[in-house]
């Protein structure tokens, strides 16, 4: 692992691995929004990162083990990034920043109420998301990245992100 | 609150606010070493953290409402710093980061002690830590500087914390 290792502090240590602006975004973007290439990260990204900071986070998410990368069989010249155990077990830590910053910051509704549902759903519906996504991303990282996710609790973030989205055009 | 807004998502605003490698770390010392001046945020960091960056991250976090800076009577010419209701709220997921790294990252045994009692008391000892920090930082400021600290939480961690260090030594 490339760590500067200023201290071998776990909360410094954890802070070098993930404390740039970017490295926990790109894992967001993989858990919640179950995007999985190069082009979906970029396109789809509601913060506009810029490819090539985006080439060099999945480098360095790569290089510390939280992701891996493996050609993708249904794309050709596409490779598919997956989590690891380590990334999926920082969902938690996701969830409790998620609902922080609703309570603290100047959040919009349509991308804050999968962490509202996060943070209702608490501790068991995040070991059953962290199941999920063992699935998806360890299990079978190749086919679940058409939609077709056999997932719940991502199915039902992503109807209530889509819904409030919707709620949010009309009015 | 001086924010990009990159986005209006909870994790990417508070990734926004916390998310550089020192910020947390300056909430970490004051928060767990109690260190409340700045030249013992500067003198006693185990990262080393440079006076510019410290003085940097200071005003950042006075700017966004997570520190407060006031005079402190019984030192002419030194202001003291204290968190607010938001960054003691942050406690949980300091605990949690602290989780994480302890068992995915190199740490040191006398640097990682404190995440590990923080860990295994769970969220009932970070209730009574936190209300031990509300009356350290924001009922009485200006009283609990100087070691004396009414907290049995803050105590216990810095116990342990001495004795590992000892420990350590030793062998």
């Amino acid at each position: 692992m490339e760590i500067d290792k200023r201290s071998g502090c776990p909360i410094n240590l954890s802070l070098e691995v993930l404390g740039d602006k970017w490295s926990l975004i790109v894992i967001r973007d993989m858990m919640f929004g179950n995007r999985r290439h190069f082009r979906d990260l970029l396109t789809h990204s509601e913060e506009r990162i810029a490819s090539n900071i985006l080439a060099a986070r999945l480098k360095h998410l790569l290089s510390i083990g939280l992701i891996t990368k493996r050609d993708d069989p249904s794309h050709s010249q596409k490779a598919i990034y997956s989590l690891t155990e380590p990334s999926i077990q920082l969902l938690p830590i996701l969830a409790m920043i998620g609902g922080w910053g609703r309570k603290h910051l100047p959040v919009t509704p349509e991308l804050s109420i999968r962490a509202e549902l996060l943070e209702d759903g608490g501790p068991i519906m995040w070991e059953e998301f962290m199941n999920e996504l063992r699935e998806i991303h360890i299990t079978n990282p190749i086919g679940g990245t058409n939609g077709q996710v056999a997932s719940s609790v991502l199915a039902r973030l992503t109807a209530a992100y889509i819904q409030t989205c919707e709620r949010m055009e009309e009015s």
